[in-house]
């Protein structure tokens, strides 16, 4: 799904999106819809397929596959990012911004070399089994992160920050108390144990994020 | 050191800047002033008493007296916020900046009950022998915390993560890659091992307390 402002005729930087395990739903659009408003050109990518969101038992599946194989994940990745490239008003700048599943797809990508401007993993897995190597990470790195994350306990997040003080460049890492897995899902009322919105991290990650955004593409206009 | 615009007459928020390991220097004092711009009244405590600050002898077992005392710590912090707090311009509400040895005070502070808005750490000693308690943290608190340093290792981040999901009402933690010790210090050379200013850390993280502040006091104003 692309979204931008066609009332912006001049040529800006390119917003991949990445939908959360659910598949590519109304949150993924709608984070999409606001990066849009911000003055990006955005695409949020299917990397399941056509079909398969909504179909639990497919959907499973999928993540299972896509997690197994951080190659092929990269990969449908990049064909999102060759969509977004290859629009008339994206400017050769490209960042991708990931939730849950789609935060663990940015940083892979990060790991692996993508030559993207800068990534935004939103309470995704930080572990991996094919860690970042020194002078391999390209893009600014910026996670959110639920401190109450059950999927990514303070274990991981403590290898996260070693692996990339040894690998990485420029990245930050922001703790957002009282946040679980899945804070910034709206709909995320507990029925899942381990994920709830949190809106206060709702409201501070999409600030930080804006202003790694702003900040990577100098925009300084917000 | 008292720095305020006294073209403003309204009753604003006080902020009290507590020093680092140096003592009331030119670093506080530049950075009294920076949150003096944004429309606080600041305050920039004397942790040592008169005449301690430049003689290292008498810094270091000033710190060390400090440190092992946090009693003490806190009640020296505490007539700095008294003194704030009676300025005619004050309006009842009081927010604590520390850098390194403050930001270990201002974190005291909130383990401890005092009864503050807000309090900020910038590349502060997280550990502590008396951990935070449920119930006992009025403050809302922000960490900014350099991802190499080396007197706050990641596991002392791992902990400081679990005190705060224990006790913590509403924190946040943010992890600069790239950043040492004294992050924030324009005149850290590299001297001191261990310590070192590094630019994008420092512009991050006053953008980051000057959000978080304005958050704290709805001043929205930024």
């Amino acid at each position: 799904m692309f979204v931008y402002d066609d009332m912006l005729q001049d040529r800006r930087p390119g917003i991949l999106v990445v939908h959360g395990g659910a598949g590519l739903d109304a949150h993924a659009e709608g984070r999409a819809q606001r990066l849009a408003e911000l003055g990006h050109v955005v695409f949020a990518c299917d990397m399941y397929g056509d079909g398969v969101a909504g179909d639990r038992q497919r959907v499973m599946s999928c993540i299972n596959e896509l997690r197994a194989d951080r190659r092929r994940l990269c990969e449908r990745a990049q064909a999102g990012i060759d969509v977004l490239a290859s629009h008339p008003q994206v400017d050769g700048r490209v960042a991708a911004v990931g939730y849950c599943f789609g935060g663990m797809t940015v940083l892979e990508l990060a790991r692996n070399g993508f030559d993207l401007a800068g990534v935004v993993c939103v309470h995704g897995s930080l572990s991996t089994t094919r860690p970042a190597q020194p002078g391999s990470v390209k893009p600014r790195i910026l996670v959110c992160h639920g401190a109450l994350d059950p999927h990514s306990p303070p274990a991981h997040v403590v290898a996260f920050i070693e692996e990339m003080n040894h690998a990485a460049v420029d990245w930050q890492l922001i703790v957002y108390g009282g946040a679980m897995h899945g804070f910034t899902h709206e709909t995320a009322t507990g029925q899942t144990p381990g994920v709830l919105y949190h809106a206060p991290s709702d409201v501070r990650s999409s600030a930080a994020i804006q202003r790694f955004l702003d900040d990577l593409f100098s925009m300084h206009n917000s």
